[in-house]
């Protein structure tokens, strides 16, 4: 059986354990519902570490009220069964309870990084996430966390965040696990209808195509409208932003040549959102 | 000589092979110009760590453009004399430059506790000392720290910061130091012209003879109306504030029976701030 616990004192009991025993923490933070995409974070991990901790929390505080915090997928048995193949070596289980007092008060904000993109619908959604991650930081003290490229303004808002706190972990992102047909694994995937999912891969494909026109040289503005009627053509309910930013800063690029660029992009299909991003680089175009 | 350092990376090897032999890390984070207030949370330090560590670092994201950050007080071969003299192991000296990136962009926000008193002129105050003290204690990694009730709204957003981002200390308050005459030590006295050094004592007499009103059953509303008016009258310039809080929650209380009580109050003299806050205790009235 795969260890796992929900009790702050017996993780850190562990972690302290492996500590003194010279061995390198690996950590992987996930919200469940876990997927090959997932999974490829953990194996990543284990080839950085020498022990494994993933952690299974739907964190409250980055859902908006009208947003699927109710209603996000759960299936713990089956988490436990694919992260034990894998060779997990602590499961971390903690509840809302024992996450967040009842007058907590304190968040981690990350300025510029966290506005645009994703922020501009979910405002208080990079503060969640900010607040979660440099809390599960500080109990699970991991020398090395891996984070999915699919999640890309995440990334570099968690890259940010402990970079600026002085956290001594190093992060690691992870390219995104597709499909065979393209599409970015998720565990929002699940709320699709077959005609959806029938739809959902050409976000991929559209963005892949208009990344390499921009890196043979294109200007932004015409490509990224392009790219909108495309989606919306495609099937897409409603395009929340199609941008090319700047891969490290997200400044807004207007053509690729500025800098090493990243094509990124929310869009809705029925009540569910699905967000992908692919890089632009010139020199590949 | 006492052991200095500037880099972090010396820092955290020194913390490390402390860690290593099993020996526990105090942490007194402060601005420099020591005086006997400063000493005795050293003192205190060594009494509870086998190791103490003291920062000294004036903060620039605490002082707002129009404040004293560049007359702030500043005698670091003092300091170091007055350190060495107390046994402190480690004193870490960063600069402006290796503390914050030219494009920092992370904040840690108490709220509640960081809003009214000194929160209501100084709007960032807290967010700058809440993220500095992050940042320190995830450089230092100490296994307490220690700071004076002196600046007490600030060390209740620290303990609060702690509590709910999980970090793995200790926070200890230490009762004020006062001069003879009753005023509390703060590097701030140094800016006092001989006059208004000799005002500046009634702050504490005020605040001592209103909590001991207080703790035998007055109404709160009519007593800080009067400490405010004995305030200006005994010869500060103006009263920011004089307030009858809850003393974990810094909730107003109308009365002290209503809870465990703390006086607080920040007046002017001359074109100094002085702050200072006594316990009221109704059993003791």
């Amino acid at each position: 059986m795969i260890a796992t616990t929900g009790d702050l004192e017996e993780l850190r009991r562990q972690i302290g354990l492996w500590r003194g025993d010279g061995l390198k923490i690996g950590f992987v933070p996930t919200m469940g519902y876990l997927h090959d995409g997932h999974l490829a974070l953990v194996r990543r991990a284990l080839a950085l570490a020498d022990r494994v901790v993933v952690s299974i929390f739907v964190n409250p505080t980055q859902f908006a009220p009208h947003e699927d915090f109710e209603r996000y997928p759960r299936d713990e048995r089956g988490d436990l069964a694919k992260l034990e193949r894998e060779g997990t070596h602590l499961v971390y289980l903690p509840t809302r309870e024992t996450m967040y007092f009842p007058d907590h008060a304190t968040w981690v904000t990350v300025e510029g990084l966290s506005e645009g993109l994703c922020g501009i619908t979910r405002p208080h959604f990079f503060r969640g996430v900010a607040t979660v991650v440099t809390k599960l930081f500080n109990r699970v003290q991991p020398d090395v966390a891996v984070f999915g490229e699919k999640d890309y303004q995440q990334l570099l808002v968690v890259r940010r965040l402990v970079r600026d706190l002085d956290l001594p972990i190093e992060i690691v992102g992870h390219p995104t696990v597709r499909e065979p047909d393209g599409l970015a694994m998720s565990s929002r995937n699940a709320y699709l209808s077959a005609e959806e999912r029938r739809i959902a891969p050409a976000l991929f494909r559209i963005l892949r195509e208009t990344a390499a026109r921009l890196a043979r040289g294109a200007e932004a503005a015409a490509e990224l409208e392009a790219a909108r009627q495309a989606l919306l053509e495609a099937g897409f309910t409603r395009v929340e932003y199609v941008e090319l930013r700047h891969a490290e800063t997200l400044a807004p690029l207007e053509r690729a040549s500025e800098g090493e660029g990243r094509l990124l992009a929310a869009v809705h299909l029925g009540g569910t959102r699905l967000i992908d991003n692919v890089p632009v680089r010139p020199d590949e175009g």
